[in-house]
């Protein structure tokens, strides 16, 4: 079993999935995974939702690149497609995202599955065509989208990017 | 060796901290998986100021209690104050920050250590008295602060709360 620094070292965004599906058992783990990230004042209001259908998750790629002015835009043929919506008057509602992203990114790791941070929605989950989507889902009108993934198996992995931040010590 | 789903579950958010120091060669295994914590863009344009000294911790504390016309705020007596800053024009810095903090927070945990997520300073750190203190601490005028943390063994780790966010499936 890999380390958890291992497990943080190896962590990748992938683009590029199987298309085999990922079975509901590793995604109770994702969830719980998820869940178990920090909410600013224990307020716990993030809504998850995991589409599966991958008729619908066409119809969000299509709406994004349109909502965007995008071309060519993808969703990389996912097979699952993470929506985390929160109050629309959260205060801390992107960290709260960012925090449950993080966990996912490292139990899909774990689970020798890859994801990718989707960061389009949080401009444009207001406009007619995506809230349309977004209610199809059964995602109320007072939730917005600050992030979602896509969830599924490699292809194949990338290299791992070389770090260059820096940290200073002031004793 | 606790697997990563155990160190995600036993994550606590901790505000009582014994004096001992932290060891440099653990501050270094958090900075290595606080970097590794995905950027937008891949920008790795975050720093990382590991704020040692006692006297400067509690001007932060004094500080950040007068700023914003609290009483009796607290950094818990922490024997490290980590502060996370990125460009002041940077377009996912919160997002880029709250990923870092949640990878700091398990590596933490991995290794007997407690956190707390600061949140207090992305609400002062343009006013003269915090941003001299981050002058002090070499932090350049053109960088703000959207999260810190402080960091030290747990004088007791307090019971995890109950996990109510709900998840759903569109299949």
């Amino acid at each position: 079993m890999k380390d958890l620094i291992d497990i943080i070292k190896t962590r990748r965004t992938i683009r590029n999935y199987k298309t085999e599906k990922v079975d509901r058992d590793i995604l109770e783990k994702l969830m719980e995974a998820a869940k178990h990230a920090p909410t600013g004042m224990n307020n716990q209001n993030r809504r998850f939702t995991i589409i599966e259908n991958a008729e619908i998750i066409k119809k969000f790629e299509r709406e994004i690149e349109s909502a965007l002015n995008r071309e060519d835009y993808s969703l990389f043929n996912t097979p699952v497609f993470l929506i985390i919506s929160v109050p629309r008057d959260s205060e801390n509602g992107l960290a709260d995202t960012a925090v449950a992203i993080q966990n996912l990114y490292l139990a899909a790791t774990y689970y020798g599955l890859g994801c990718c941070w989707i960061n389009q929605l949080k401009h444009c989950y207001d406009t007619r065509e995506i809230r349309e989507l977004l209610t199809l889902v059964n995602i109320p009108e007072d939730e917005v989208v600050y992030g979602a993934m896509t969830i599924g198996y490699p292809k194949d992995l990338p290299e791992s990017k070389a770090r260059i931040e820096k940290h200073y010590y002031i004793d």
